[in-house]
């Protein structure tokens, strides 16, 4: 049975083939290192009702846990210490003994949650010997939370800091959300909304950094890092200065002031998060400035306190003219950032979305990965389901990180999951992750109890690029529900949620047929003379922007081999064809049947598939607390309606489009 | 130059063919009449800078303004009153002498503001005489005014009434409004939303009520009574009560109980306005009552006092699913009011939009009209440019409501406009109107300037439905702008406006190709798979609804003579043949082109004309005041950006539909 608040922490009474030792030794004394050791009491508690001791001197005949960082632990067993990075771990079961040791404090304790999740997964026994490090160095999450209260694209109840203009949370509940997302590995958090507007503005005032500062030492002891997200325009806004020109020396002094202060109150700050010049923000190009003027000012006031700058490349043209061809939003990330590579100050870190467009269903992955050799950035991701259903929609997110991972960027010959690893100048390299998270005031955190999967999964992803799906599915469905049928049909049921929500979606990469605002269920025309940019164009006889070098251009942006591949539609991935090409309703795809049959088809599909999802979990009623089943099940209904929706809306959207009827006579409505 | 608070009563230097009196003597004594002796005191010195003084002992050989009610006006001169309805008036100039007298106070009130219009009109001369008196006992307007201040629908600033949650007014400018109105001849008001959430509950508690009597009493002495809009559910969720069941008697006097409350602090309150069943708003539906049930529970509440409930039709399925076509949101009104003809008490009031659906730009007549012969009712338009333009373009409704009037209902052979008369069992007389004002606290209460005329022609028309759009143009102008070539031009540039917004907008009376919600701006599939059953179902070969016997059987709610008018494309108007007929893009219009080609053309067309108005607004410029010019001039730019987007997404979406070009090769985007 399953404690929704404790997600991955479940209380367990699980038998171990080894004798746990009854004493915790810790030869390390930082901060991290005593939550660590705090970590590993409470967790054998937690998952075998027996609690070890700590003791401060150790008795090297005793059994016992031995934790520590390599450096003191090498007094108690030999392990090549060079075999690990910064955040790595080495576990080793021998004799009833268990070394714990990490590479530096944040080593330990992943070193701690890793032992606690094996111990939960049925792995701990007799000569067990693991270690592991972290491949990102960077392991973000964002928070969309505003000051007021509610969680842009939040789908789970408030913001956990926030409310009415302050600062305002339960620091237990703080603490236990610092666990849950330090023992998957994650090591940075921004906590206010990228959109800084109103009261979030006075965030870097004196007054807030002193309740900042508050929160920053409940994450500190958990190896996480606070992110602030700032206003370009704050020495103006805030400041009362005339302007707020990155090149202007006033505005330079006056964040390097404000950064003194902002470090007084949070000394190990990891930095800023900046959205500049994107939909409406302010940014450099209001003073004719470019993208490196405006963050490099900020690196160079951030530089003396070790403070970096996280700069998002969702910039383009919000306010196109659907009339205008001229123009395609999908190049705007690799036209405005390609040409700045190099320009970037070295604590200066560009946050690219994964694909062109904003998290939609299926994307393709951006081509900015693997253009930038001489820039450091990370990859962004987004857990909450802003177009993935709304934590109402089981959508099981790293099926689709895994196809972005797989991506073969076609540069230097590697994969997006190969070139994930620190910063090296000349190689395209990813430094790690940023996602918005889903999380909020709900009890269980993620508004759907198996949502707690997508966070879950972003974590063990962002430390391991290599993770599949399925491991991460199974892993989780243990961690939660117990080793057992229930976590196997649990793992089966996520696994087939992201195919299922793909099919009832806008089809084959066309995106954007989503109701617009909101961004749950379907509007297919929706965007279609917005002046967001993201048009399908769909006519009497074809759909979708022809972006080869006879179009838009866009996939001359990519490698060679990716621009030959995307360009030709016999070749382009099926699941983006409308991303990339249009084509007439009667084009036939590689299973035979014609793109308008297709659409037809995995719309029908999508709401089967949702429909038996929903009998599945009916089926675990039995084995599932009560609480858990009924507001999953609510959810799943929630879902069958919307897959109703988009199956309906999108056939008989085509379906006038064209006058063809089904050729196996399903009920399209006229 | 026009000073655009002051709207119809401008001041002036205006030289007149008589000498006017310098004194006035007025026989009658109450509160009205009063306030009439002041207005005209008030508005012979807004004409022509003299004051004339009040004597209260007449002197029958002095020339003088003898003014009062009919019935002591015999002492000065004789004039059959027998001639006069209630709320009528003569006007007599006679050798320097000159005679106001009305049926009553109001008829006075009104016969002294004719006076001044005529006298500003450049019409009193020596032996100069009328009287008048108006067609509609009921010429209301409503307030969709939220507690907190906003206005529904609203777009002129925010409410004159209240903010907050509380009543917040400036009772001086009440009063203005109060002359305004009444100046024209309205003689209700409601003064909150008929949409009665949150705090406007509480309207019909004490510490309200002792507001809103006083607020009853700015308006008394212009004749004009309070109607306040109540929720029906109040007696459970303000009393208490375990129901609002209609037919329990402890609701039944709750509201008894509440009604003499309520007229302890408004002694001559006009009555309730309900909005039942209707949007999500609760009614007897609840109870399984009929609105029969509803209205006479409420009725008999109110009759002790004199008050009279005024129910609303506008009822329907709200919740409709766009895939069921068994269901005509079109048949709404009439399916359930007309079997319920002479179910009603005789002080309800039944209040029914003109039209079937919304408030369209072009709808037929609501067949409930010519079908009531036994239960009182009154009109609904709507001034607020809710659907035309939200007061940023122009768009002179009279225009719209004459064709309205003009309609030939077809029962008893009369049009609308000579069916609008006091109730009489049996036959289909329209007791008045109401309407939602378009009023807010912006300084020239309308937002656009030129929307004054939308208020002054509603009130007109309401008072006698005889008149032109071309009468009150001209006259609003005069009144507005002064005699001369400017108001002049500014009458035909009203004239020349609803037809450009008609042909912007959705063609042929197709009806809601609006953004949903907001009410502005083209979305052509925005209402197309939403609940609110208002589709227009366009595919690649056809559009619109069939409404005949062989579809809905809309048309078979009308008169035999309309039924087969409307059944038969051949007769049907034109403007509004899409509301009534599926068509064929290839079907041949009167003009002798085909459908699609007269959407091309009226969409090009409205644009120009929309162009056109802009144009000839920038050569009013040097005959206008700069406050009035620039604050109309940005409204006609921004109208023909919406223009433009109108005329492009139409043609636009009509040519992704059918690949068919327009036949001039204007230009069509793709």
């Amino acid at each position: 049975m399953l404690n929704e608040y404790d997600c991955w922490f479940q209380k367990r009474q699980i038998t171990v083939p080894v004798k746990l030792p009854d004493v915790i030794y810790s030869c390390a004394s930082g901060e991290i290192a005593a939550q660590a050791a705090r970590e590993l009491q409470n967790g054998i508690k937690r998952l075998t009702g027996f609690s070890p001791v700590m003791h401060v001197n150790p008795d090297l005949n005793r059994n016992a846990f031995f934790i520590g960082v390599i450096s003191c632990m090498e007094n108690y067993f030999h392990l090549p210490a060079d075999r690990l990075a910064a955040g790595g771990f080495l576990i080793n079961v021998k004799e009833d003994r268990i070394y714990i040791a990490g590479q530096d404090e944040p080593g330990l304790l992943y070193g701690v949650f890793r032992f606690l999740s094996l111990l939960s997964l049925g792995q701990i026994k007799d000569g067990f010997e693991t270690s592991d490090s972290p491949v990102s160095p960077l392991r973000m999450i964002n928070h969309w939370d505003n000051f007021d209260g509610t969680v842009e694209r939040g789908y789970a109840g408030g913001s956990l800091f926030f409310k009415d203009g302050v600062f305002d949370y339960d620091s237990g509940r703080v603490a236990d959300y610092a666990r849950l997302l330090a023992s998957a590995g994650i090591n940075r958090i921004s906590i206010n909304n990228v959109n800084v507007r109103a009261k979030a503005k006075l965030l870097i005032t004196e007054e807030y950094l002193r309740e900042a500062g508050k929160l920053a030492a409940i994450f500190r002891p958990f190896g996480i890092k606070l992110i602030l997200s700032v206003n370009f325009s704050s020495p103006w806004s805030l400041g009362k200065l005339p302007t707020a020109d990155p090149l202007d020396p006033s505005v330079a002094l006056w964040w390097k002031e404000r950064a003194a202060l902002v470090y007084k109150y949070i000394p190990d700050l990891a930095g800023f998060i900046v959205k500049a010049d994107s939909e409406g923000e302010p940014g450099p190009f209001q003073y004719n400035r470019t993208h490196a003027d405006g963050a490099n000012m900020l690196a160079r006031a951030l530089e003396p306190f070790g403070g970096e700058v996280i700069w998002r490349c969702f910039v383009y043209n919000c306010q196109q003219d659907w009339r205008d061809r001229s123009f395609d939003r999908a190049c705007a990330a690799y036209n405005h950032f390609k040409p700045l590579d190099g320009a970037f100050d070295k604590n200066v870190i560009l946050q690219i979305k994964f694909g062109p467009y904003d998290f939609q269903v299926r994307e393709p992955v951006s081509p900015l990965f693997g253009s930038l050799l001489k820039t450091r950035h990370v990859m962004e991701l987004q857990i909450t389901q802003e177009y993935t259903g709304h934590q109402i929609d089981l959508c099981f997110l790293p099926q689709v990180w895994e196809d972005i991972l797989n991506f073969n960027a076609g540069r230097q010959g590697r994969r997006i999951k190969d070139m994930v690893s620190p910063f090296s100048e000349g190689e395209a390299n990813i430094e790690g992750f940023a996602a918005v998270v889903n999380t909020g005031k709900d009890n269980n955190w993620t508004g759907h109890t198996l949502a707690q999967a997508n966070l879950y999964g972003y974590a063990r992803m962002t430390w391991n690029p290599a993770f599949t799906a399925k491991e991460i599915a199974d892993e989780w469905s243990v961690l939660s529900f117990g080793e057992g049928e229930t976590a196997r049909r649990i793992s089966k049921l996520l696994l087939k949620s992201y195919p299922a929500y793909e099919k009832y979606n806008a089809p084959f990469g066309v995106c954007f047929m989503v109701t617009p605002g909101l961004h749950y269920g379907p509007n297919i025309e929706g965007y279609e003379y917005s002046r967001w940019g993201t048009y399908h164009r769909a006519d009497n006889s074809a759909i979708g922007i022809d972006r080869t070098a006879s179009g838009t251009g866009y996939t001359e942006q990519y490698s060679k081999e990716n621009t030959a591949i995307f360009s030709d539609p016999k070749t382009c991935p099926e699941n983006m064809i409308l991303f990339f090409h249009r084509l007439r309703y009667d084009y036939v795809m590689r299973n035979g049947k014609t793109l308008l049959q297709n659409i037809y088809d995995t719309h029908f599909e999508g709401y089967e598939e949702a429909a038996a999802m929903l009998e599945e979990w009916k089926n675990l009623k039995e084995y599932l607390e009560k609480e858990v089943y009924e507001s999953a099940l609510s959810r799943f209904e929630r879902q069958l309606e919307n897959a109703r929706e988009w199956r309906d809306q999108i056939n008989t959207y085509f379906f006038r489009k064209t006058g063809i009827a089904d050729e196996k006579s399903r009920k399209i409505y006229s």
